[in-house]
């Protein structure tokens, strides 16, 4: 039996055929037309859905179900898109609209939580019962599992915890209030401290990285970083603290067997991610008398979208 | 069939049998003797469960079990006290020793998670799926319920939410590090505030309301506030901000129906929650479009405890 996993971004929409054993056997994409209103989008992922039958020579009778991981507030018990700035969805009833087009199961969830369910399933949390998957990126996506069930949170509203608080009357964050963890620790933070860096240290060879690598990225205080440079030094010692801080009150909150982490900057290596465990094990409640959580990177890459919503159908 | 819930504290051991209908009929008291070890302090639960069933003229065979209450790093599924620093235990096995004594099924959980069973069992929360207790006093305890199942946290370790760090290299918390939540939001933290204002406010109304009360408490602020005092005013205003921040970061994580306050704060009454229940509407994730928690007040108020412990009991 085989599931679809779709992965709805702002950009594009992707999906895979998966077997039992999460290998993904056919893939598709198609741009995401977010300006006609979620009918199209459904109407493309079920056109993905026929794409991939046909090329795998199925029917929908050969599948479980589809799973969709869809950034934002979701209420997966009713299947609707409560809200999503980026897909401009506002209590988007995906799984109605999408049963116009199949007789199949259909399940949907935040797409962090689908990170983390298919990370715990086919990935670095393999047989793991608790876990806290961090993706970070543009923003920071969270997802909880405890006990093998994902914490999606009360009213249907998935966990949100880039937006717990580390700074009061801190950093301004994109959801308009200050002091939020992804107003610290997500790589559009990191850039923005690497650029503030940069205009107070001339000298820094921070400045020449960055045009080496054509631009201010998410990379460039680390690589500067690994060649000695001071300010950069400075950089990522602060970005590692604000990485840290988020992680330890999630982690006083839920003690998770293992923290996975996501997103670009975790490919930065298992240095950073040692960094960061190095902080969190020095200042978590009750270090000197409890067990403590391991950090590990994600595994899933590219993946990890498409596998964790077919997980949802799996699972369900 | 009754239970009996044990709420042990530094002070005193509290034990109480209960009804099916959360009726507390016999309640005897005892001192913690700490200095004796859990065996001990385990001695002197049995000796209470004998003698309310003695009181009650009933034997064993009439209970259900027990349930303790703990305050601490509690492993429930083994049932040993991983740590406590107000009992000095350190993996103490109280289920295997207070087997020892009694034949009855014995189950040990957090104080703050007991007191958030109580809660949705029988006070404020009752009938609620998913709750957040908050309880204000020394420190900041903290229980939390997710589809009706109490969040214990891996390894068998407690959810630390006074310790979610709100302020980077803020206050020096009891727990060694900066910043924590209860280090800004707990009585304790309350009085430090209040002492600070009163010695940059020399003309301040707190100095005189603090007189009349004998001493600075966790009253004292909000005393000279409702007379319109400005440097109380300034107090409260903020005292309200640092609880609400550190609510806002657990209500974006966990989006529970309702948050119940509870400790010796909460007896400030309805005016204090509504201050905390504006700010929490005005700064939490996603106010535009998702519904919010309501806050609500403790119910059980000192029953809470033993009722909270005998829950465990029942619902296991």
């Amino acid at each position: 039996m085989f599931v679809i996993g779709i992965d709805v971004g702002g950009m594009s929409i992707k999906a895979g055929l998966i077997d039992d054993g999460g290998h993904i056997l056919q893939k598709e994409v198609c741009p995401t037309v977010i300006t006609d209103g979620y009918q199209r989008v459904v109407k493309d992922m079920a056109g993905l859905v026929a794409k991939l039958c046909q090329k795998a020579d199925i029917t929908e009778k050969d599948l479980a179900g589809v799973g969709i991981g869809c950034p934002g507030s979701i209420d997966s018990a009713n299947g609707v898109v409560t809200y999503s700035g980026n897909l401009n969805f506002n209590n988007a009833p995906i799984v109605r609209e999408f049963k116009k087009h199949t007789d199949l199961p259909v399940f949907i969830a935040n797409d962090a939580d689908c990170a983390a369910l298919g990370e715990t399933k086919y990935g670095s949390g393999e047989g793991v019962a608790s876990c806290i998957m961090i993706t970070l990126g543009t923003g920071i996506g969270t997802g909880f599992i405890y006990n093998n069930k994902l914490i999606q949170g009360g009213y249907g509203i998935g966990g949100e915890g880039g937006h717990i608080c580390i700074e009061m009357d801190g950093e301004l964050c994109t959801c308009g209030e200050r002091g939020c963890w992804e107003a610290y620790a997500s790589a559009t933070a990191l850039i923005r401290q690497t650029k503030t860096a940069m205009a107070q240290n001339k000298d820094s060879l921070l400045i020449k990285v960055a045009e080496e690598q054509g631009k201010v990225s998410g990379r460039t205080a680390f690589t500067a970083y690994k060649k000695g440079d001071k300010a950069a030094t400075e950089v990522v010692k602060n970005y590692v603290k604000y990485v840290a801080t988020g992680l330890i009150t999630l982690i006083n909150i839920f003690r998770p067997e293992i923290v996975i982490l996501g997103g670009g900057i975790s490919n930065e290596g298992e240095y950073f991610i040692k960094m960061v465990e190095d902080y969190v094990k020095a200042h978590s409640f009750g270090k000197e008398f409890n067990k403590l959580c391991r950090i590990v990177k994600a595994s899933l890459g590219n993946e990890a979208g498409i596998l964790g919503a077919g997980t949802l159908a799996m699972i369900n």
